[in-house]
C-alpha cells in the first residue's frame, strides 16, 4: 500500500495571473486557458448558433475535398501579360487588396517602381507617380486576375511567369520566379543587379525552362513534390529546401533532354539549387488554384483566401464573394537578420498565405523543426501549435503528414465559425521586410491572421435555407 | 482543499512478467527495467572497475575528439586495385571478418559468383570453387586493406571505387557504388542487366564522376551534406534521400563544366537521382576514414569498427588491435517486403555498422521519422532509443543533430564499459537479404550488435599502466 500525503492540487481557469503566482509559491498547479466564447460578443455568439447544421457543414466538407482533391501541375512559362488571363498591357499587379500607389508600404512601392523601371515605363518616383495619375499605369490586385504574388507581389506585363494548372478543374494561376536573395522584386528592394537578373530571367531561365516543360507530356505534378517535401523539413512556406532539391531531380534531365543550351543549364540548374525558395513560386501557384476551385460553395464557412499588402489584410470565404478587410497585424514572432529588430519591420505582406489557406505553411509547422523557434522552441510546441490549428480548421489532409510530429496529418480548412468561437488565429508563416531602408528582407516569423476579419466575415455570412 | 482517495501504486522491478499482469488488473504500475550490471558476469564487473580512471577517459576522449576532428573528401574515382593500397589483382574483398566460400550465406557467396563472372574468372559456381580451392582467387575482409562493403560487400579488382580521403589525417578509403535496386551484388542477387549495370558503371558512370571532381580543386565534403541530410530526415543508414539530392545539386553543375557528353550526364543524373541510397557509398567511406584514423589509442575502450557478413559478427576497440568475433545477431525489427518475413531473412550483414561506429545511423535514428517504426513507433520511442544510445556513449558531437528530435546531438563512440555494464547493445540500420532465394533485399530494419563480442572485447582489454 502506498502512503499518500494530502496536497493541494489547483486547476486554474481564466486569468493566467493567478497560475503563475500560485505555482511560485510551490503549489501543484495547472492552468486552462479559458476564454469566453467569440471574446463575450453576444451577436456572433448568436450567428455561429445560427450557422450550426447539415447545410452548412455539407458545404464546408465539399470545399475541403475539393481543396484535397486538387492536382496542380506546372505546364509551361510564359511572359505575364500573355499567361494571365485578362492582364492588360498597362498594368502592374501587387500582393494584398487594392491600395493606393501613395498608400503602400514602403517595400511595396519600391518594388512597384522597380517593375515600372524594368517595363521602361519610368527611370523614377516622380515620373512614375505621374503616369499612374494619368492612369497611363494602373495597378491591380492580384487576387483580381487569380494570379499571387510572394511578399511585395508585383508583377509586370514582361516578366516571365509559371503557369500552373489545377488538372482537376482546370483553372490557372501564375506568379514571377522567386528572385533569390539580396536586392530583389519580392522584397522590395532593388539596384542595378536586381535588373540584369530580371533580363536574365527573362531571357535565359523562362526560355530554359519552358523548353523543358515541354520535354514532358505532363508537366510537373507540385503536390506530390511537397508531399515528399513535407517528410523532408519543409513545411513549404518558411522553407522548401527540399522541395527545391527535388524539384532539381526532377527538372535537370528535361533540360538536358530539351534543346536548352549546355551554359544555360549550367546556369539554370545552379541558380535554382543555390536558394532553398526556389520551389515557393511553385507552392503558390499551386495552392491559389487548389484554393480558386473550392471557393464558391453557399453556405461554405471555410476560408478559400487570405492575402496582406503590408497595410491591409483581406479575407475570402467560401460561401460569399466579397473580400473583408482589416488592419494588418505585426510579426507575432520572428527570428531578425543581425543589426535588426521588431522595430524596424513592415507589417505582413503577401499574397502568399494562399499556403496557409489550403493547410500548409503554418498549418504544419512541425513539418519543419527549424522554425519551432516560433510557437516555442521544440516539437513539442509546434505539435500542439498544429493541433490549435486542428481545432479551427474543418478537415485534415493525410497527403500532407510531417514524420517529425508522427505524421499528424495536416488541419485543412479553417472555418470562421471556429477561429471566432475560439479566438484563435491562423498562423501565418512569412518573411519579414524592413519597413523603410529599401534593405529588403530582414527576418523570418510568423504572422498572425488579424481577427477582425473573421468577425466580418462571420457577421455578413448569409444563412442558408435549410438551417 | 482537493479530496484524494488512497490507492495502491506500484513499482516492479526487473522482471516484466509481474508488471503486465498487474497492470491487466487495473492496478496503475510503473516498470523499472532493472538488470543486474554485466548480466551478474563477477569478472567482468571487476575489470570494468579496474578500467576507470583518467588514463582510459582520456584515451577515450581523444578518440571521440579525433571522430568529430574528420573531415573526409570524396576526392576520386578509380579502378578498384589501383586505388586501394595493397590490393592484387587476383583479389576478391567482402564484408565482415575472414570466412571461407563455403561458409559464406548464400547472398555473399552469390555476390563473389556474380564479381568472379564479371572479372571473366569464371562462369559458374564450380569454375569458380576450382580456382578458390588452387588460390587463384583469394578473398579477402575488406577491413584488411581499409576498404568497406556495404551488404555483401564485394568488390573485384577491376570495379570502380568512390575514393574518399580523410583531409584531417591523410587516410583513405574505399568502396564500390550503390547500383541501386534490383538484382543488384550488393545485395547477393544477380542477372544479366546485374552486368550490363556493372559494365555501364565502369565506362559511363566512373569516367563522368571523375571529372566532375576534377573541375573542383578541393573535391566534395561529405559531412556537410550529412549534417544538412539529417535535418531532412536522413540518418544516413537506412535513409540517405535527402543527401541523395543535396549531391546531386553539388554534382550537376560539375558534370556540366567538365569534359563529359550530354547523354552521359543525363544517364549519371538520373542514375543517382533514382536511387534514395545513391550517397550510401560515399557515408561509408567516410565513415571509415574518420573511425580508422581515431583508432590505436592505448587504453581506448571506444569501438572503431563494426562488420559483419551474416555469419560472424566482427568488433574492433581503439586501444587493441585485434578483432573479436561473434554470430552474427538476428534481425530485431523489420519491415519485410510482400510475401517475406523474419523466416526468410539471412544474418545481419555489411561492413556499414562504420556509420554507427562514428555516431550516425542508428545512433541518430530519431533523424529519420520514417524508420521510427523499428523502435516503436513514435518520435517519442525513437528519443528514448537516442536516449539508451547515449548512455553507452563517450561523448556527442552537436554537428549531427537531427531537428525532428529538438537538435538532441549524435551520440558517438560506442564505449565498450557502458555496453557490458548495461546490457544495452548499438542498434545497427541495415537492409535485409533473403537467405537463400537469390531474390536480393527482402525488407529493412535493425540489428542488435551481439554483446558477446563486446565482452570479448572487454574481457581482453589491457589495464592501463597508471590505473
Amino acid at each position: 500500500m502506498a502512503d499518500i500525503t494530502r496536497r493541494i492540487h489547483l486547476v486554474n481557469v481564466g486569468l493566467e495571473g493567478f497560475f503563475h503566482e500560485i505555482r511560485e509559491q510551490g503549489t501543484p498547479a495547472v492552468h486552462v486557458d479559458w476564454r469566453p466564447p467569440a471574446s463575450g460578443d453576444v451577436a456572433l455568439m448568436r450567428k455561429i448558433a445560427a450557422l450550426r447544421g447539415p447545410a452548412v457543414e455539407k458545404a464546408n466538407a465539399e470545399t475541403v475535398a475539393r481543396i484535397k482533391a486538387g492536382r496542380p501541375v506546372w505546364v509551361d512559362v510564359q511572359p505575364a501579360a500573355e499567361a494571365i488571363y485578362g492582364m492588360e498591357r498597362n498594368v502592374l499587379l501587387h500582393s494584398g487588396p487594392p491600395i493606393d500607389f501613395f498608400d503602400m508600404c514602403d517595400p511595396q512601392q519600391r518594388a512597384v517602381e522597380a517593375a515600372a523601371i524594368f517595363e521602361g515605363w519610368a527611370t523614377d518616383r516622380a515620373g512614375l507617380a505621374a503616369r499612374l495619375k494619368r492612369g497611363d499605369i494602373r495597378l491591380l490586385p492580384n487576387y483580381v486576375l487569380g494570379s499571387v504574388g510572394a511578399m511585395c507581389g508585383v508583377i509586370s506585363p514582361s516578366m516571365p511567369v509559371v503557369v500552373t494548372e489545377n488538372v482537376t478543374r482546370g483553372n490557372r494561376s501564375w506568379t514571377t520566379f522567386n528572385e533569390g536573395k539580396g536586392a530583389v522584386i519580392w522584397m522590395g528592394a532593388y539596384n542595378e543587379e536586381t535588373f540584369r537578373r530580371l533580363r536574365w530571367m527573362r531571357d535565359v531561365l523562362a526560355p530554359g525552362l519552358r523548353a523543358a516543360l515541354r520535354a514532358t507530356d505532363e508537366g510537373i505534378d507540385i503536390f506530390p513534390i511537397i508531399a515528399e517535401g513535407v517528410l523532408m523539413g519543409d513545411e513549404v512556406h518558411a522553407r522548401s529546401a527540399a522541395c527545391t532539391l527535388l524539384l532539381l531531380r526532377r527538372l535537370t534531365p528535361l533540360l538536358l533532354a530539351a534543346d536548352v543550351g549546355r551554359e544555360a543549364i549550367r546556369e539554370i540548374v545552379e541558380f535554382i539549387g543555390r536558394n532553398n525558395h526556389s520551389f515557393l513560386s511553385l507552392t503558390l501557384t499551386a495552392c491559389k488554384t487548389v484554393a480558386d476551385a473550392a471557393h464558391g460553395l453557399p453556405g461554405s464557412t471555410v476560408v478559400t483566401a487570405m492575402s496582406r499588402n503590408g497595410v491591409d489584410f483581406a479575407l475570402r470565404v467560401g460561401g460569399m464573394d466579397a473580400w473583408f478587410i482589416a488592419p494588418t497585424a505585426p510579426m507575432d514572432e520572428a527570428i531578425y537578420y543581425s543589426g535588426y529588430g521588431p522595430e524596424d519591420a513592415a507589417g505582413d505582406i503577401g499574397d502568399s498565405a494562399i499556403v496557409e489557406t489550403v493547410g500548409l505553411g503554418g498549418m504544419i509547422i512541425g513539418a519543419a523543426p527549424s522554425i519551432s523557434s516560433f510557437v516555442g522552441g521544440s516539437m513539442r510546441h509546434s505539435r500542439r501549435a498544429m493541433s490549435a490549428m486542428r481545432s479551427v480548421c474543418a478537415g485534415e489532409n493525410p497527403a500532407f503528414a510531417p514524420g517529425s510530429v508522427d505524421f499528424m496529418p495536416a488541419p485543412v480548412g479553417i472555418d470562421i465559425r471556429q477561429v471566432v468561437r475560439l479566438g484563435v488565429s491562423p498562423i501565418i508563416d512569412t518573411g519579414v521586410l524592413h519597413k523603410r531602408s529599401g534593405v529588403g528582407q530582414i527576418g523570418t516569423g510568423i504572422a498572425r491572421a488579424p481577427l477582425e476579419a473573421f468577425r466580418k466575415a462571420l457577421a455578413a455570412m448569409p444563412l442558408p435555407q435549410e438551417n
